[in-house]
């Protein structure tokens, strides 16, 4: 292979990333695998949360909470979530207001997809789950990370509702996902909206 | 309203629930809301498994899990598993050796449903995912109760699969389900089967 040809693919590559290519890195940290209640009281807690504090999540929460929807927990590369036949057939991508990742489980990294905000719901953090395939098992395997998110939520004291609800044409342009791909969920995560109790509480604690 | 009509009524229900009349009762205990690993642990360790022991469920692990499946976890009849619009569409069936019952949440309860084994799999307890409305909804609404079957017995170390394989017809059929309602998962559940090593240290220690 040529020098030429080397650079002329790094070019290309370089053009198809470009839309992605100002938005800034974001680095996980390893998941923290002892953390959150009881798996018993994550059940008895888990709730649909539609208002959330503007507070962005910490990079402790982001790691744990992408980790938790679909990481990978096993030597052999297997998922926290099950899939049909293993095919590890849903993605999970993340809209910030900044732009949209994907989550590479593999490398338990995010991979800059676009600028800009395709958040559907107003929230620090919305988690769109796209089917890489669109079969019979894909909405299943949906709804089995979407419970994963709102276990691990309901562990640690997150807010987070799943929806259906989102203009899926304009998100899977927005996200540049291939024919076939499909967002079948869209969950916003973030801290839970205090009450003006708590606030004055908090004010009072400040005098 | 008469006492005839009552005594009509009566001997209608005795009717309608003969199959499954010499079926035991079977009384669940409230469910323990503080057990389990944490719940970045249960995701940790969650995995599927397709052989188990032969030993049934004790009561406390076949009522934790029935409650953490789909169990109401608050005073306005909500549940652990969100579904849309609030629908409760997934009914969890568990299937015996001797028969089949129907989980009633409100009451955290089995109904006795049908005698004789319709497992579609071999384990002391498979659970059946029911859709009581064939909606775009329902795999998901199934999906996520399936993934609450799997943190639960993940967090309590309990041996479980997903499994989309079965006769889903002759099962809607042994579960005498209305003409809409479908089966869309099973997942049998039961004890880790010992190793040969671990049977060989059980034996030596109890010499």
């Amino acid at each position: 292979m040529g020098k030429r040809y080397i650079l002329a693919v790094l070019l290309l590559a370089g053009m198809c990333s470009g839309a992605a290519a100002a938005l800034p890195e974001i680095a996980l940290l390893p998941p923290d695998k002892t953390r959150g209640t009881a798996v018993m009281q994550a059940l008895s807690e888990r709730k649909s949360t539609r208002v959330f504090a503007p507070e962005k999540l910490t990079r402790r929460d982001l790691s744990d909470l992408l980790w938790a929807a679909n990481g990978v927990n096993r030597p052999d590369g297997k998922r926290t979530a099950p899939s049909a036949l293993n095919r590890q057939d849903i993605d999970v991508y993340a809209a910030f207001e900044e732009g949209v990742y994907r989550y590479d489980a593999p490398s338990h990294s995010l991979v800059p997809v676009a600028e800009g905000d395709v958040r559907p719901v107003k929230a620090p953090v919305v988690l769109l789950l796209v089917a890489k395939e669109d079969t019979d098992y894909a909405p299943i395997d949906a709804g089995i990370v979407s419970q994963n998110i709102y276990l691990f939520c309901s562990g640690v004291g997150l807010a987070t509702v799943t929806r259906g609800s989102m203009d899926a044409d304009k998100l899977a342009k927005a996200l540049k996902l291939p024919g076939k791909q499909k967002v079948i969920l869209n969950q916003p995560v973030g801290y839970f909206q205090k009450t003006s109790k708590e606030k004055q509480a908090e004010k009072k604690g400040e005098k």
